[in-house]
Parts: C-alpha cells; sequence; structure tokens
C-alpha cells in the first residue's frame, strides 16, 4: 500500500508537476482513501522522501550500538554511507527526485530540514564520543557538518550523472578528504589503543607551530 | 519605519507569542499600513531576521571584491566573522530572537534556509578560488560546511550565556579550529600526498614540554 502510494505519487509528479498534484488524486490513482495516504505520510511533502524517516532510525541505532573503541570520525562516516545506500538501492527514483527537488522550493526546504536532521544525529554521536575534551561540542559539530557536507558533494555529482557511476567509490573519496583533514582522533593524544603514558600527535605539516604547541598542552593536560 | 516595524513585533511576539501575533496586530502597534509592512517584509518570518538580507548582500560583495592573493580558508573565515558582528551589534534583540527561534518550528526551518544561503555564499567563493584544483568543488563545500558549524557552535554558545562575554573571542578560536584542519593552501599536495604533509610526534606523557616541541620542531623542519 505504502509503495502503491509512492508509485501513484510519482507518477502524477512527473506527469503533471508536483504543485499541480493533489493527495486526492494520488489516492485516486493509487486506488484507496485519504486516511490510508495520511497514515503513511503527515504530508504531501513526506511522500517525497519516504525513506528518509527509517533510514534517520536506522543511522541513530547503528551510532548508538556502535562499539566504543572505534575511530569516531570514521564511525560518523560510516553511518553517512547508510543515507548513501539508501539513494543507491534505487537509482532511477533517486534520480527523478533530485530533479523534482530542484524544481520545488517546498521541497529544497524540506530537504533542508532533513539534513539537519541528519547532520545533528551525527554531531551528537560525536559530542559523546569527544565529551569532557577540550573543544568537543565544537570538534563534534564542525566533524559532522564536514562529513554531511563530503556526502552530500558526492552523492550530488552521483545523482548529476543520472546514476550512473559508482556512487559508493565516489563518496569513499570525499569521505577520505575529511578524514585526511580530521582523521587524527580528537581524544588524539591517549588513544584507547595506546598506552597511558604515550601521547601521538598528528598534525599538518603547514601547521602553525604554536596551534601544535597548544594541541600538544591540551594532550598533556597542561593546557 | 522598519525599525520601528521590527520593534513593535518583536514586543507582540514576547508578549503574545509569535504565533498569536499577526501582521495586523503588528502595523496596529506601529501606526502603519498593512502595505507598508509588506514593503519592507514578504513576510511575518521576515520581520524576525530583518537583517539577513543586508549581511548576505554584504558578504557577497565582500568574498566579490577580495584580494585573490589572500589565503582562501581565511578569507571565508573573515566573511563568517560579518555574521557574528551582526549578532554582536544588538545582543539583547539577538538573545530575544535566539529564545524565540528555539521555540517556533516555522522560525527554525526560516533560519536554516538563511543558514545554507551563507553556506552556498562561501562555497561559491572557494570553488572558483579552487577552480581547475583536483577536487575543488569537493574542498569548497566541505570547508564552507565546516566554516559556518565553527560559526554557529560559537555564535549559539554566545547566544545561550545571555549574550556576554566576547564574541569575537569566541568566534575566532572556533575559526582557529577550522583554519588548522583544513588551513593549508589546497594547490598543496595535500589528500593523495597525506603522508607528504603530515607529521606524526609520539612522545612519553611525562616528557618536558620542551623537548616535546624541540622533537616538533625538528619533525616540521623548523628546528
Amino acid at each position: 500500500m505504502r509503495d502503491a502510494l509512492v508509485a501513484a505519487a510519482f507518477r502524477l509528479f512527473l506527469e503533471r508537476g508536483y504543485e499541480q498534484t493533489t493527495v486526492d488524486d494520488i489516492v485516486a490513482l493509487a486506488g484507496v482513501g485519504r486516511r490510508s495516504f495520511f497514515r503513511y505520510f503527515p504530508s504531501k511533502e513526506d511522500v517525497v522522501f519516504p525513506d528518509h524517516e527509517r533510514c534517520l532510525a536506522d543511522m541513530k541505532e547503528f551510532l548508538a550500538t556502535g562499539d566504543d573503541g572505534s575511530e569516531p570520525v570514521g564511525r560518523v562516516c560510516d553511518a553517512a554511507r547508510m543515507v548513501l545506500r539508501m539513494y543507491a538501492e534505487n537509482p532511477t527514483f533517486s534520480v527523478q527526485r533530485y530533479r523534482l527537488t530542484k524544481q520545488v522550493p517546498g521541497l529544497r526546504a524540506y530537504e533542508l530540514s532533513v539534513v539537519w536532521r541528519y547532520e545533528r544525529a551525527l554531531a551528537e554521536y560525536l559530542r559523546g564520543r569527544f565529551a569532557g575534551r577540550r573543544d568537543g561540542t565544537l570538534r563534534a559539530d564542525v566533524i559532522a557538518a564536514a562529513v554531511v557536507a563530503a556526502h552530500n558533494n558526492a552523492l550530488r555529482s552521483w545523482l548529476r550523472s543520472d546514476g550512473h557511476g559508482d556512487a559508493g567509490a565516489t563518496v569513499d573519496h570525499a569521505l577520505g578528504y575529511v578524514r585526511s583533514a580530521f582523521g587524527s582522533p580528537p581524544q588524539a593524544p591517549v588513544g584507547e589503543g595506546l598506552p597511558e603514558d604515550v601521547v601521538v600527535v598528528v598534525s599538518r605539516r603547514d601547521a602553525p607551530l604554536w596551534r601544535v604547541v597548544q594541541e600538544l598542552e591540551a594532550a598533556l593536560g597542561r593546557g
């Protein structure tokens, strides 16, 4: 029933346009009543993005049940890949929706709010992992935003190519860039796997020395 | 007239709540007609954020007239500070609006779209600066998102403190984190050349700081 409603909705959106299609049109084509529609979708906008709620719930569960010994940036990258997989499961549908969303300002606003919820889920996880660290919430928010931006850059490039090419490889490459910028465990110093009395500082070669010393002081707990 | 409308709107929003205040209420209190309101503000939501359009235009102009010899990440950080200054110009108003926005979902959605426009302005600038570079658009999008996230983390922390404290210093610190992650000129052999531009220093936790800094200087070739 749910799938039939989504299929009917997209057939009409593509034929007539999104604004010109009413919920009544959709339920008439799907052969069900209005109440059935609203049982599955709070609004017409929601039928355009039928899988985000499930994906968001899956992502939160993935992060909540995670191994706390894992490297946190890698972990949120893995979580972001769940969104990519949802899109890649059905390339034709994803490309159609991408084109539709570009044309309808209301859908773009909806999409922004969805993206924001994914970003918050990643940031909340990282805030937990970085709790008690210096600048923990700052790092969490920045890394979550960078992961989402990299993922979306790659996803959009795949959608613009009409779903051809290897979406997974494109996203991996993009996330690799973020990991190269932030991959040093921000709790850096005492990686869980390291002896207590060893400190590892990973720095870009061209970072200003004062910044590296600052990190070092924080790592040594002397800041 | 414009300022009087904003003042009247906020007085009513705070007294009665945002949803309970109509445009008619606002114009009645300000002593003007409905048409005057809509000459300045397309909708009731816009009166809550009266300065973003101007700030966004100023930011775009700042970036467009910029010195192309400047370091691009530093340049977008400077652009982001323009938003902070707009908030810091009027702390009381900014704090009131922050509280209001937290309570009204429609205003949060509006704010998301505004943030997205700032982020796009920064990303477009960086895309221009990185044009022709490997992964230019990816880097541009990720850095713009990181700058916006850092700025907003600092801005929210200042707003939560009721506008006390040094907003500029808080934002500078947050942007410093982004610059330390991405500050290297993007034409530098980043990404694939990772080992080349990353320095790893391993030290005993109880080593004297001067000794570690000495090692670090040697590693960075600046000893």
